[in-house]
């Protein structure tokens, strides 16, 4: 039995399969057209102009796009910060049709990514105080951004608030993993006898979120402006104490992609996955209390912590993704290797950004 | 301007964007709801017995699901054959419905895995014999299979036919590179101040299918039965003359998969990807008269040729897989980066195997 069952940390419950780890954070399929579940969200739209020139409003070719869902519960609160704005001088903010199920800006704030973000910055701030939704206590002070068809900037909005509009987010996840020589020709050695391990962290216990579950070693969200790899590097030094030379070597490796329904929300999101190679005198230190430690794992001793439940669920996904590309799940070993994989690159209904 | 450009050799065409070179390959959307084409189409059904034991048709649980989709145009050969096997002592094939639009055996030939094959490879071989569809000139004298939701096998049928019914297609692509030291630091480079080059084939010009197209240096259809890594080992030495023991170093980093609509018909199709690295003191022999010669090119040569149209269109995408994997196309460089992932990993709406 693993050391993991007996652990004093927190998991997720335990898996009898990887396609089991990687559905418990693609959680949700949206289907309006035969799930009733679905059929009960709130559809946010935003008019799709294609540039932020504020004439472009004039058009009536801008067709509105949806760009997040709402659960039902996240309405009223919506609902009466309009009724207490609904004076001569401050028209209300939103347009909520309970018949159609939509939200979306009324035409005095609807028609600029400026006056959209404007406003919601000034909803978001009173709900905060008003302690109408819990995970605006979550406040990160990050502003999230919302792309139209052709990646054209919509809407900037507070990160804390990004699940219950249910808007796709965006972040950078970075498998650190070391080489090792290895005289055994297991499924993670590579074709020159290497075996690969890989460092991963335990978030501390004292985070906001997913407080004492493991971890990439260094991962964060893509704030609005911020390039993928400025990102990595920023976030290897700030959550790994790994220096921007080591960092700037981080490879490209494609996304994982999926669509999560929690208690906070709903949250379409994708994560840009990048490998990096850690050469073995380094050691990642936790360097802004983000982390509890790190590990240098066998690639079979994480796979026994993933069905153990001991991963943040995006996490598990991005550590399975890792294998996959790496030969140690393969689809002679797992019978489910297809949908493990269609369970890692869903389609989502909103659109995403350009550079 | 490249070479190729001037080239004697056969193009799709040129494009703009790595992701229009993904789409001429994705290039069907199975879209019922809002898609008239989609609507004209013959649905394929075969009840999903989850075992092949004869009396498990005498349930009336046994659902029937869709297992592959035909264009109007390949009915009329399928309907009479129907008229003429229609006396009292050999009942008519297939039970065609004009209003819904869908395909399925008569009950006298459904109940099995077995009684389909036999009845289908019956078919098939008539419809060859009398030169029905074109395409069956191009007859492989090998099995495909089709699933069913669990993964167990519901019928086995001669590849050329596969497109014209429309079923999922399973395969291996094998991208072999190699690593030569690099002064440059450009995106190829591995942080080791490795480049990574491609070897690619030349289709031979009197291959059936697709002549004078560049391709990975092996690639092959998964026939009913054969593990992944059988068919690689196999197709290495068949199409590329390497060894078994080099062969089985191949490292699986997960599928491709993608919807095809051609003159054949529609092919939904999934790619088991390996990576080969290859010593730099061996060189793949065309070894079966199918490669016309092999070629060692540096990632930005093979773009260049993507863009010129000169891949066969599943191997372009197969090779721009392995480029997000390894870097060279990513989030930073392309603004097309997550349509081109999305279009690389699309959902089917058939199921597929298990092992």
């Amino acid at each position: 039995m693993s050391e993991s069952t007996l652990s004093k940390y927190p998991t997720t419950g335990t898996y009898r399969t990887i396609l089991q780890v990687v559905q418990n954070c693609n959680s949700f399929e949206y289907d309006p057209i035969n799930d009733p579940e679905c059929q009960k969200l709130y559809k946010f739209y935003i008019p799709d102009n294609p540039t932020s020139d504020p004439t472009s409003n004039n058009s009536e070719k801008t067709k509105e796009i949806m760009v997040g869902l709402l659960d039902p519960e996240s309405i009223p609160a919506l609902e009466s910060f309009n009724n207490n704005k609904n004076t001569d001088d401050e028209p209300p903010v939103f347009v909520i049709d309970h018949t159609d199920r939509t939200l979306k800006f009324a035409p005095h704030y609807a028609s600029t990514q400026q006056s959209r973000s404007q406003i919601m910055s000034q909803v978001l701030t009173t709900l905060k105080s008003q302690n109408a939704w819990p995970i605006l206590a979550k406040w990160r002070n990050e502003k999230y951004p919302v792309y139209g068809k052709t990646g054209n900037l919509l809407l900037s909005m507070e990160r804390a608030a990004s699940y219950t509009f249910g808007i796709r987010t965006y972040g950078v996840h970075i498998n650190g993993y070391t080489k090792t020589a290895s005289p055994s020709s297991s499924s993670s050695s590579s074709s020159s006898g290497e075996e690969i391990k890989m460092w991963v962290a335990r978030r501390s216990l004292t985070k906001q979120t997913w407080p004492g579950f493991l971890d990439q070693i260094v991962a964060g969200g893509i704030a609005t402006g911020y390039s993928m790899i400025d990102t990595v590097v920023k976030e290897c030094e700030e959550e790994a104490g790994l220096s921007p030379e080591l960092a700037k070597n981080a490879v490209a490796a494609g996304t994982i992609q999926y669509f999560t329904r929690s208690q906070y929300g709903l949250q379409p999101e994708t994560q840009y996955v990048y490998d990096l190679e850690i050469p073995e005198n380094i050691v990642p230190k936790p360097n802004d209390g983000e982390v509890g430690a790190f590990y240098l794992w066998s690639l079979d001793e994480i796979k026994s912590r993933l069905l153990a439940g001991e991963f943040k669920p995006n996490c598990a996904v991005c550590v399975i993704d890792f294998m996959i590309r790496h030969g140690h799940i393969n689809g002679d070993n797992d019978p489910e290797y297809l949908k493990i994989i269609d369970n890692i690159h869903v389609p989502l209904p909103m659109p995403g950004p350009s550079i």
